[in-house]
């Protein structure tokens, strides 16, 4: 056995403190992503190759091949497994060398850690557990918006070079709408600032709702939708520690109660998984999904354009933000009214970490 | 108020050791470059945001939001003042938000520091005081040949990955013209390297004078100005710790005497500001002028064009020098003739620097 | 004499723990590298110039001038020495400045560090010793391949993202021929994978052989050389602590003995000079020397074009290897039965660093 010296790297999950809430599912990619090709990816510190073998399952193992460390996600997916591109070790989706070329016997040593993955719902989850948990406890999420059928959606997923907790803050404030988003969905700022807000929250979520009642359906939502004149318009934003829904939509004004889960009109389903790759760096993943009416491929191509430049824009602006934080130092900063949801969803944050 | 715990930036000045001079005006900004968007600059390791209101006043802030902490250089110049690209709150030119969208009441310590600028002739001036002395004891230095009506200039702002000693030493030793400057204002290297030299100094400031008497004038100084035929030529180089002043020219031969300041003949006077961005890099504010006889918007265009193509050239050689200190770490160097001037302005900022 | 702080860089070889195996010869550089310009290097940490006068010798210089610091190797070669960029200074083969533009006297101390250098064969090699023995004990390698005339041949130098090491480690195994190289030399993976391999060694060197009796030449071999049918083809790999020596081959099948170094057919035979930069970063001097008997001109130049392609396939997956092993810390690696050579190479560079 070679050890070669190297300067310790990130520390094992076990032995660090725990920088990210633990016991929880969190993104690891989307499903399409998954294809011909491994991916290869740090999550909560962990170096991670994912891929789907031929029967459809997708496996994650640690992105080192035993023999001499090249990354597995340099190599080439085969039907039953993942072939290093060094020298040849073929792995199966346990993490098992199961051929080495120009070599009968495969020693018993010669495998890598895999981790537990679920695919639900077009999402395939990983779960990072505690040393006295290792195991996942419950199954991973549901997110049936992908799956009945009544909506179309696309995603993307995109790296930050910020700590994921500012991207929970964007998410659960949109009353930064109206000021980073100018350009594209921002609209009227100061009709965002002022719509009422309601935040409620327990020990793992938080959910902030406002509602703007008979408002101006803007330019996507008529051209998706047969509304008669003005609208009432809701944003729901579900915080759920390694992930947020975020519901937007809008019914003909006075029909459906903005509270009933089944009202109808139209629909904007935001999918926001945050999975931390480091202390201070993210990733996200994102679906959005949608109900038009009417031009359903346009709607569609539209919504997806408009969210991934908005998306593009948060970037810009999270990762400004932190750039300023590491420039400045650690210094109070005051809160505002639109703070409520962000400051619960990092008290929560503070207990699981806690709690781990 | 939300305390987000990251690893600490650039300590304050207060607490420093004084890694430069203070107790001084130093170049912030040429006053061009403040029009319809604000400019945000590390200065002395200060992150400070500069914008000029309707007004046409000038003001420098701490460059952080006091909400979450984005820059307020990456907000949008109002007439009033500046609001930050994020959540919209703004800023007047003392640093106090006068506006956060969608709430009414601005608590009393949603505000930001505010530094001491003076725009002078044209120029941005910041004062850096220490703890005992925040406040400038002094107007900014003027510059009248900006502002005299005799010459035409322009200017421009250079960006250096090197201490900013090092541009202090190349200001004051123009012998380095025969080597770096080959390709431009060069010339013959042993006239300029075996030009008589006289060095003065006081406790703030060097001046070196060169004179060349009885030499050929170069093709722009023949091209400016209506020279007889040979010419009394002078350099001047003024050290005065934040900024150094550079007048070269000619006279005909043997009229105007070379030490009269009020002397004729075709002058080019560069105002250079060196202010360090941290230790280790600065930001260099040029501005040539001159007063061409002939041809006066060629010949301006001829220098200025020059004169930029001189400074990208010294920024390639004192960049190169800083890395290659950096890669042989400290080593003694060895003094040669001309290193006089230059030796005496390292002095004054020892004895500056231990003064604060 | 003005000594500027700034912070210690790399330690001098003298007191350093010795990272590599001393009292070598290294290549330096290739001699065709050194014509009208200076080549500055970092070699096992020494920042050094090479420059060839017009007398034909190559001369190595510490590469930082002793007045202001700049890199010599920024400098202009000139038929005597090497004159600095900045003010002029002009060195000599030996160190000693030789003249002081616009100063007569040239202090005793105006001199730079001289490195052992032997230029032979068409490779300059640099000699690095201990404090107890700075001078070269023995004279540098002889490769008479360059200088028989029997071979043509061309190289390249290639820096990498590495430690040294690791590019030994490749170069002892061809077995990744089949998996790195697929889209350029690779072939079929498991013939290579399954010859039989002998592996010799003593203190400062191992031999690597692989023998393929009766195989098909491949369209390089047959196009260069009148084959037959099959051929017996050879790789042998020599392993000399700084450089390595990889020769491959064929001849008709069942002619000359493949053990014997007189052997015929048609050779290719690389040189592979392998120099830390630092402990993480490296240079690599090859040269590949080939006899075609047919198209020598288009042979050799696909050769040299396949080698240097293969090499960038190299590079790739070996800069990926190190990323990743820092990327994942120490971690036990697993041998296989390709890994004889490298493990005991590895074991003669432990042995050579802990007896320098």
């Amino acid at each position: 056995m070679t050890v070669i010296a190297i300067k310790p790297a990130t520390p094992d999950v076990a032995t660090a403190p725990p920088a990210f809430p633990l016991n929880q599912w969190y993104v690891a990619a989307l499903g399409a992503e998954l294809k011909d090709k491994p991916v290869g990816r740090v999550l909560l510190n962990r170096s991670v190759v994912l891929f789907r073998t031929a029967d459809g399952v997708v496996s994650a193992l640690e992105d080192r091949c035993c023999h001499r460390a090249l990354a597995l996600s340099q190599g080439t997916l085969e039907s039953c497994g993942l072939r290093c591109g060094y020298h040849g070790l073929l792995y199966n989706g346990t993490g098992l060398c199961i051929e080495i070329p120009g070599q009968d016997k495969i020693p018993s040593r010669a495998k890598v850690k895999s981790y537990p993955v679920q695919e639900r719902d077009g999402i395939v989850w990983m779960w990072f557990g505690t040393e006295q948990q290792p195991e996942p406890t419950h199954e991973a999420p549901p997110y049936t918006v992908h799956s009945s059928g009544e909506y179309v959606f696309d995603g993307g997923v995109v790296h930050y070079q910020a700590p994921y907790q500012l991207i929970h803050d964007n998410l659960l404030d949109l009353s930064h709408l109206g000021y980073v988003h100018l350009r594209t969905i921002g609209g009227n700022a100061k009709i965002h600032m002022n719509a009422k807000m309601t935040v409620e929250s327990d020990a793992s979520s938080v959910k902030v709702v406002r509602h703007m009642p008979n408002s101006l359906p803007p330019p996507t939502y008529t051209a998706a939708y047969p509304f008669k004149a003005n609208v009432d318009r809701w944003q729901e934003i579900e915080f759920k520690v390694s992930h947020l829904l975020v519901w937007t939509g809008a019914v003909n004004v006075g029909t459906d109660a903005l509270e009933d889960p089944k009202r109808g009109g139209f629909h904007m389903r935001g999918f926001h998984g945050v999975t931390p790759e480091t202390e201070t760096t993210s990733h996200y993943f994102w679906t959005m999904a949608t109900n038009p009416v009417n031009d359903v491929e346009a709607v569609k191509a539209t919504v997806i354009e408009q969210t991934a430049l908005t998306f593009d824009e948060d970037k810009v602006v999270i990762e400004e933000q932190y750039k300023n934080m590491l420039r400045h130092g650690p210094k109070p900063m005051i809160d505002i009214h639109v703070d409520a949801g962000a400051n619960r969803a990092r008290r929560i944050i503070e207990q699981l970490k806690a709690a781990a």
